[in-house]
């Protein structure tokens, strides 16, 4: 039996602070069940050396845990003096991500760059920091909108995320830590509200999965995707 | 005139939210006015080397910020691989602090780490990551009496810190963030709650104060501390 | 038109040179076209310190590219002094994809170490490298039966890798460099000789993908992987 | 009883030597009893990023230790790669403390960068610092008035600084390192030839002070300034 | 006996491999017996800072070792996150050495970068990185006479290196591994083709050598350079 | 005409003032005319890893300037958060020379550690190093032998090292700065008393030596080691 008598398909409660923090560009706390992520969107009105010169904006995103989001007290980066390769990933992955959601390039040339800081953990950090670090993302593309920067919406299409696992052999949608350290198969599934794919990442640790698991996998995520979108 | 019609001798609204993280064995969101600080504490059961075999405790913190707690973004030190020295100097200021509030001996051979991490910083953020590190360090040393594993309380006075600062000629107590870019002199001051001084800090950055300035500032904090000690 | 008149459905020509280098446990120059991969195995009797006492053996990876393994140059990590993300991320998937293929009880209390080093790069390195990763692993484990260190072969399935992409609306197998740099999706596919999924990354950089769309990617697949199993 | 029956309220000897390595534009070995540091000043006719275009020069300062120059050797920072947070703390009161000795803006928009690095160490390291980089700073004054780069002396008052510290009930003037080991209280105190404070540090690790021992600690202060400032 | 029945004065058998990787402006396999190296060279059209605007061009070299090239798998620098020492002086001479060969006027502002990376080392891997460097130098200067970027051959003369040794009494000529490791006496000699010495170090580590026995090594080399200037 | 009229073959002058700072083992300042070096030697009773066990001891150095010991400042190795190249290859020079100076198993299981600061540059600082080193050693072995931690000298000679060089053709003994800088050819020679070679380190920077300069520029050292053996 799941904790609070959650059903296998079910997702755990979702909230959204808008305007959390006072000075970023946009600002979101976002919580699934006990995980809890701080989105902050900065907007700046520089882009990498690389796209200079193209009209193309660009999309960046951070991530990161306060030492003690979880259980037991982790060691912090800036001590370390350098990001674990799980940082590294997880950051990579929520940028793509959000580039996915928007038109570069009627961003004009300019960046947002979303922080997602997760201050208490309980599993499923990296799907709630993307759908986070989404709701932050249009709270400053808005501003850009009120602020007459952007005469027309960039987002082509809305963004959000879910995990999916194998536990014991049962499916399970939104697995919380206690379910994620004991899973088989874990998979990250990133969509917009068209009901395409953005990523899609399952991992067999030490486990495989079938064609057919994969199936019921795409299945199960729907039902949390139909409540994201109507956050 | 101060911002909210603040009295120069005034000090802003103070909250303490007490287990506001679920994880560390003491938890405390600490504001003063729009500064927000998380001061979590962990226990551990090992003690730097240098102490092994004394029969003696330890208590460290570590002070971050959030890349957007401030009106522009500043960069995350885990990217730039090393704490800046403002960092070094605060956590190291932290530290003091605490362990002039705890007879180390009683705590016996473990160390109590207190994470100050600011969401949101409007001034004071050194003061309010003392006052609430401390707060989450008297819940972590009543769990260790709760789970018997202290018998007595280690504890030998409260601590609590505020800020003081000479702007425009005007002496004022616990400055917000314009106040304090603005101020000539800037001074922070770590009491317990016998009224002794644990740390004492002015600087005259680009100028200097007086003996009978130095006294002024002190008198001003007297209003702070009986607030704080309150808590 | 692909390079050398290739279809959308066929795999470069695979190379592989068993005992490339004469030091390591287990060595293998693996090329896919004109991508190059010296995997080096390095048996270690130890294991990482949370593993001590469990009677598991380990398995992991690491992944560097020669500076001029690409058409520009790419500075060295060691002179910058850490891994890009890029690294990071394709050495803890090659990590993984190898430890799914061995019963880490099995090997025992030791490590094989498999680095990964790309000499000439033209698309697919991650997926070459995990291919010859594992051949490198099969050559190390053979040592340990043939030095009487195991008993029993401790590899439950075969492992290998491909890509897939769509590229201008054209699904392709295993995506060369040029092809790669204007691909719309992009999967990386590992399994294992008995048809199940071990890893399945689908990335839509800027794009998207539907679910008819991966099922086709899958397909593709196929062929790629009674290739390599052949090996 | 003090070494060399010093008083309590009575200063090592202090011996400057001006010029002490040829190459800087201003170098002075100081000595506080057995505690000798090299300040060196260096004249760089640029300044930092932030200041450019406000006509506004800039102080600043680095401080270091040979390894041996304390009773046991200390690792290099340079060998593990970063600076102590001690070192972080003293130099940036010593970039702080020569600054308010002179109007930036006089100075023009030039940089000033004083090296203090301590050959020997007995206590008082970062007093004699202080008080050593200020007569560098005077001789590269000196250089550019006699070069004609700079009109008017932009210095505004001499600078100097003494530690005090109560030791076993003892307050005490000038520790060195085995009186400052044992101290309960240590107060860093930095003024100008005026009587005004520019810096004042008081800390009781692990020990508290009065508002009466304060006052005690700074009129202990005066004998060494009467005598800091006739050099 | 030395290995493979070698005389003292005897070198290993020298292969020469051009064009090995693709993407180079020069690129070379060289291997002395079973030491081999990777040289690649890189053009570069942009000069160190330092060199802007004297109109001279600029040659430097960077080396390192596959972490299983050697018996015993060494950690990676990039993991370590900085260079030895040894790789630093390894480097260091072969940027020397090659810059020894070349008018860097002829040059022009362009920097030739050549890349050592030794995948199977067995001794000398520091005198074929030089001589191997040079040949991939050779290659990237025909380039830019090809591509018309040079009129004139920029190459003053021909560079190649050796090492000699004193093993147990006996005089050896290019050391193997399992020589070098015993030697008392090491000494590497780059030499021009005009039998120019450009670089000589010799070192007895925790031995000496006396000037009769220097006079033997140099002899020694000649045969050497005879077979290395005939590549 | 060399400064101060010296000639081609003479030396500058040699000063050692032993016993220089307080704390070390052995301290030596050492100066070869205007280069200034301080020379500390550190005895510990501990040896690397890969010594235990054999009752062999280790001699190793570290090599440092301060910012100002050049005409213009150099950052600080602390700073930049990594040692140079010619720091490395430095240290490592002054390490094997002073190795060859002492019967390692003689010393027994301890380190000395040198630590060689430069005060004030002016060419030679690594020959006046490893002459200074070494006289701190002695210092350091009479220290050992006075406590009755050894029974025996572990020196098997006295080491000394002198710089020669190739200016403009004329064949120069201990070059200063002005020399170096314009140096064709420039060797580092290091010696013990019985006239035996150490280290010889010629390198022709962008130049070359023939055999018949090589002999005179060890003849021309001779003048040199006669007088630094005197000391």
């Amino acid at each position: 039996m799941r904790n609070n008598n959650r059903k296998n398909d079910e997702m755990r409660e979702v909230k959204v602070t808008k305007n959390y923090i006072v000075h970023p560009e946009g600002s979101v706390l976002i919580e699934f069940g006990n995980t809890k992520v701080i989105c902050n969107a900065t907007i700046e009105e520089k882009i990498p050396r690389w796209l200079k010169g193209t009209g193309s904006g660009w999309i960046t995103a951070e991530y990161s845990m306060l030492p003690r989001a979880t259980h037991t007290r982790i060691q912090r980066e800036s001590i370390k003096g350098k990001l674990s390769g799980r940082t590294m990933e997880i950051q990579r992955l929520i940028g793509r991500a959000l580039r996915a959601a928007i038109d570069l390039e009627k961003l004009g040339e300019r960046t947002i760059m979303i922080d997602c800081d997760v201050i208490q953990a309980d599993g499923g950090t990296r799907t709630a920091s993307i759908t986070g670090a989404y709701l932050a993302l249009e709270l400053a593309v808005e501003r850009l909108i009120d602020e007459g920067k952007l005469k027309e919406i960039p987002i082509k299409s809305k963004v959000a995320a879910i995990s999916v696992g194998k536990v014991r052999n049962e499916m399970l949608l939104d697995l919380e830590y206690e379910e994620d350290s004991k899973a088989d198969v874990d998979m990250n599934i990133v969509m917009n509200d068209k009901g395409e794919f953005i990523e899609l990442q399952g991992t067999g640790e030490e486990a495989t999965f079938t064609h057919s698991e994969l199936l019921k996998f795409i299945e199960l995520s729907k039902n949390a995707f139909d409540k994201l979108f109507s956050l």
